[in-house]
């Protein structure tokens, strides 16, 4: 399968492309190389020694004797150039991850809320437009996350996508409706998610367009088969205020020995996946695609859930490190129940790498090894939700 | 009151900035003139003589010794020149009708899916961010559309925002929960106007920034009673496939004895709204905006539905002028009903001017009049929503 993943050099980009690569489909990666930019911008750096991607590509090559292309571009700018390229290749896929990603980057400030809102809505505009505009059938596979429904839940199990609800009518009689799942976004950068769904809606209902949204939980753990096979291939690993989500701050200040800080009363509960098993949750995706026709799929790529402070009590038990309660920056529920369905991706047979298995190998592999390598004024959150 | 009219040269605007500034209001205009340039690209005028905006100032500040100002700027590029003038003039509210609203011009192009899309989001966007960084509490009257909703109801009454609805659990009980009534975009235009939806509850929610969302229906008639005090004055008339809405088409149709063109069977059911009762809407809405904490308002901005082959039916009895039957551009449900609740701005004083008390003086005043200006080769649609 000829593939697409724009996005193709971030955190879940770079090891999909590898996983997809290695299993014999022919990848292109597009990226513009914002997260290295905002890694300057931030005056941080990934916690492991990730390689410049010619490099990276080079060893790839090297090692597999597969060849991985790269075309450095905005595709929420240069419309034209994403176009010509669907001409020219021709893919059966694009896998779409070329979106700001972090919610505290989205808040820090006006002009970060404006580049998140101008950037992740033009780009995947683009890549709608431009797909029907080829005139080739190229089903979109785009990440998401389980944070568009908001964590002020009701108790209910979060469905995949849709829900099926019963409106009451005048007569006290009730109509049976199948309608998205209602969007409650906590930040610009879920609200943006949720404005994705609603173009992903009209591209597939007006012009047919596949689409298989992923609403993604939290991503933990860094390297996948592929990444190990040599350090010059080595994943991300974030761990400051801002693109540093939970679990790998943890990790960071147990290698350091610093205090676990939680946000709140840590009775916040999210969904979790390991990086392992998101690159196979794609190709999962890309192999069981929709028909023409069909509405969009939407599929919760999740494997467990667990309460902040439970994950702050495992990593301090397996560490010894202390545990310290922050003032939450964010505007959240400070207690939520989360129960999310994921039975789509355990039928098509995904097999989850659990926090139990993989968190040891976490803290030696990654964080302890590069410690050295660590900015320790960058951990603690710096992005407010409010003045 | 101080008020900002954003995109106050256009159709809604223009009227708009009068009638609030004669009621006594400090209105300023911030308009890019996208309207004009538009009509440059389509190679189509106004049917009605709109005079530049120097002009009409001046005529309006001789007759009424009233002031209204005007910025020429492009809110969804200046966002630190709108920041500017909101920390400068401290305006009590703003209108925001800077938003491309024509669906079939949505729908012309890849060119103007983007255009549209990236124009209406920055705009909405930026002008939330501007107040929340200004710091002050400016109430935002936001120009939406019934066409959020679809045409393909289910027969029941559509409500002003909110739907409740009853989620079946597990245990074969139900829960109730109130949400935005599930959005189904028949355009790109229409989508972006459900994404602005997202931003205002986003924006309402995280910095109870107060706003009101006017679901309008299709506004038919020219002038207002301050648009008539001198032609100077006169509102835009749109008569062409892609800005000139239905009935103005038909009126237009009926002045220069070209057959009325009905898409399909005409079966589609669409609410309309004279343009006097527009700007006393926005008006109502103001003087009633939402205390500080409240959810969103959302109000249908519609006084009656009519079908569109009734509509034709109505013209034609009046002028003679036959009725053809062209094969429908767009995609959409060829018959539909539609009711719609009206109940806020009734309750709040709104007298509606109704089809059979104005439509003769259109045909009269407006149509018939400036025949002459007519551009016959420009009435018939060229956007069609699928390849």
């Amino acid at each position: 399968m000829k593939v697409f993943i724009l996005g193709g050099d971030g955190f879940c980009g770079w090891p999909t492309a590898l996983h997809l690569s290695r299993q014999g489909h022919d990848i292109t990666i597009l990226d513009n190389l914002s997260r290295r930019h905002i890694d300057n911008e931030l005056e941080c750096e990934s916690l492991t020694p990730i390689q410049p991607m010619g490099i990276r590509l080079a060893i790839w090559q090297q090692l597999t004797q597969k060849t991985i292309h790269f075309e450095l571009m905005d595709i929420a700018k240069e419309y034209l150039r994403l176009l010509d390229l669907f001409r020219n290749q021709q893919p059966d896929a694009v896998v779409h991850f070329a979106e700001q990603r972090a919610a505290p980057y989205s808040m820090k400030s006006p002009r970060h809320k404006i580049y998140t809102v101008d950037n992740n809505l033009n780009a995947t505009h683009n890549v709608l437009c431009a797909i029907v505009e080829s005139g080739l059938d190229i089903h979109v596979v785009h990440l998401g996350t389980m944070g568009v429904y908001g964590y002020t839940s009701h108790g209910l199990k979060i469905p995949e996508g849709y829900l099926d609800v019963k409106i009451p009518d005048d007569n006290g009689q009730h109509i049976e409706s199948r309608i998205l799942y209602p969007a409650s976004p906590g930040s610009i950068y879920h609200m943006t998610k949720t404005q994705d769904a609603l173009f992903f809606q009209f591209y597939n209902k007006n012009d047919q367009v596949r689409v298989t949204d992923l609403h993604q939980g939290v991503v933990w753990g860094t390297n996948t088969d592929e990444t190990l096979l040599d350090e010059r291939l080595i994943n991300r690993f974030d761990y400051d205020g801002d693109y540093g989500t939970v679990l790998n701050r943890f990790l960071m200040q147990a290698a350091i020995e610093y205090p676990l800080t939680v946000y709140g009363t840590g009775g916040q509960t999210r969904a979790f996946i390991h990086i392992r098993d998101t690159v196979r949750c794609i190709e999962l995706a890309l192999l069981n695609s929709p028909n023409s026709g069909d509405p969009v799929h939407i599929f919760n790529q999740v494997t467990e859930t667990h309460k902040v402070r439970d994950l702050a009590k495992l990593v301090s038990d397996m560490t010894g490190i202390n545990i310290q309660t922050i003032e939450n920056p964010r505007l959240e529920v400070a207690e939520n129940e989360l129960e999310v369905s994921n039975e789509k991706f355990l039928a098509l047979g995904l097999n989850p790498t659990t926090l139990s298995q993989g968190l040891l190998e976490e803290v030696k592999d990654i964080a302890k090894k590069y410690a050295y390598r660590c900015d320790n004024s960058k951990i603690l959150p710096k992005s407010k939700w409010r003045k």
